[in-house]
């Protein structure tokens, strides 16, 4: 569905739509349940969305998926973590054997978590030399994310372990909205003054070489196989109006790609926090994205969004499990 | 235990304190998991909250309650609500039956709910024309709200019903931290301008003649029931070391009086939702109180409450579950 760069171009033409008249409903009965209109504030917002999205007014979370796209990055040769690359592979283990913060965060919000671990062995290529990926890798990265969503679920959470990735997403970010690479850059897992310095230089020199790159070709220059996932995932749950829920910085940077095709593209995507790497904000005002959370996280894996999943199943609790004014016999204003 | 208005002033002097070393080995727990130190942020911040509070490092919710207090106000002849004061006890009825958002958010956040109405039948006095009860009724009400809770417990969530309170709440903070009666009224469960004006108009006049009022007799003079309870519980649980998640604007107004006889007596607190009620940001600034979400609700019933309660048991979740670095093989930075 998703095998050309140009193929994802023409999805965005026929994308399913937000449907208006379930939303219309779900509104309809927002206003009828038993608290002054509105007074559940962005738990209706939430509510309506999520109507829209599943094509009915009474839009429920049966099924809840969780997945955790894992890749290696050229760029840490030059020093832009203060972690080894070996860790991502050693995160997805902890992933695999329930130890990481998402495990915890999946379990607490009843959602099945999948880890799909990107050819951790074979970093993507350092962006200042060339390009990241070939178009075949990007492709190919973007099927397995597609292909890994389980089109039976009814909402999908997306998160990303990637040593270096943060400089992948300040990168992503300042080729698709501009500004300097210092606009975009944080401390990401932990790098100091010096460290952002650097990662601000790798970046530039990134950019000068591809910063004319556009739509999923600006994915296999200044990518990577996470990202490129992510991108796929996206893209299959809107082919099956599943509502994503995208994490912080890292993943949100990556599905921006997306919105550089075609904004639409990400109509359906929440963002469960506001990270806080400084450049999430910023992405976020670009994307014209309100966070459903703002806790100063800023882990990734998915966690914001996890926890933000939680959330969305209390909206529908209310949506669906409050009685109406005429059913309880309350009186109204 | 809170039998006179002198027993809770000297409460307020040996009240069960934060467990600092209990806090400290969380911190170091925290310090060792599988993340980035502080890459949690407000989830790392609560589960030493609640590790203080529960004086363990390892603090678990394996039981949550939560207390809807009910009460009815004699202010309401001067058309402070659009709602016609029978409602308190239609809602009382719909929350028994299971209708009511407060219903839906506790089954999602498995808290116990108990709903408390308190003399639906016998309105407090018009604080206009006297004060709104006596002392005797006052301190009933606030048994009631300490004999309801269940000190087996490891967090209560608070919540509240009045046609009317919001009248009631913003008089007590205006009273307890100065400023015009219009910087805390807002539209309650939907006032217009109008109705607004009048609110403050009524809570100009409860001023004029209860304004002196402090401590527990400011609740006395301006207070109501589902306040006076909610300070009786917010008490019970400080004495029991459990921890309280006060609701939006009328809740936390209540549990103010208590600040103003002692402000540590809130420091066991946390303020689950910042409300869009307008006068609630400026009572949170006031009480030095960082609300857990803020979702733009107003609905009351501890429904802000209930969803933070969700956010809670997320942060203990990651705090006792997650692999510690040496656990996990997982290399530090």
């Amino acid at each position: 569905m998703f095998e050309t760069f140009a193929a994802i171009d023409g999805f965005a033409a026929r994308a399913p739509a937000f449907d208006e008249a379930a939303a219309a409903a779900a509104r309809t009965r927002q206003n009828s349940l038993t608290k002054p209109p509105g007074s559940l504030g962005r738990l209706e917002e939430i509510a309506v969305f999520m109507a829209g999205w599943r094509a009915t007014a009474r839009p429920r979370v049966a099924r809840a998926q969780a997945l955790v796209f894992a890749g290696n990055h050229g760029v840490c040769v030059h020093g832009v973590s203060p972690y080894p690359s070996a860790v991502t592979a050693q995160m997805v283990a902890n992933f695999r054997s329930g130890g990481a913060a998402i495990n915890q965060l999946c379990r607490a919000a009843h959602a099945d978590l999948s880890v799909i671990a990107l050819d951790l062995d074979q970093p993507t290529g350092d962006f200042i030399t060339g390009p990241a990926m070939s178009e075949a890798e990007t492709l190919d990265a973007i099927a397995q994310g597609a292909a890994a969503v389980d089109t039976q679920a009814d909402i999908l959470v997306l998160g990303e372990m990637g040593i270096g990735n943060s400089t992948i997403a300040a990168a992503l970010a300042c080729a698709l909205f501009g500004g300097e690479p210092a606009d975009w850059v944080g401390p990401g897992t932990g790098a100091d003054a010096a460290g952002m310095a650097r990662k601000a230089r790798v970046i530039a020199q990134g950019l000068e070489r591809h910063g004319e790159a556009r739509g999923m070709a600006l994915m296999s220059a200044l990518g990577g196989r996470e990202q490129a996932a992510i991108c796929g995932a996206v893209l299959a749950a809107r082919a099956a109006r599943i509502p994503v829920v995208l994490d912080g910085f890292i993943c949100t940077a990556a599905a921006a790609v997306l919105h550089g095709v075609a904004p639409g593209l990400l109509d359906h995507a929440l963002v469960g926090h506001a990270s806080a790497e400084p450049g999430h904000r910023r992405l976020l005002a670009a994307l014209g994205k309100q966070p459903v959370l703002a806790f100063d996280m800023r882990l990734g894996e998915g966690s914001g969004a996890a926890l933000a999943l939680g959330i969305v199943r209390a909206a529908l609790e209310c949506h669906n499990g409050m009685a109406t004014f005429g059913e309880a016999g309350v009186s109204e204003a």
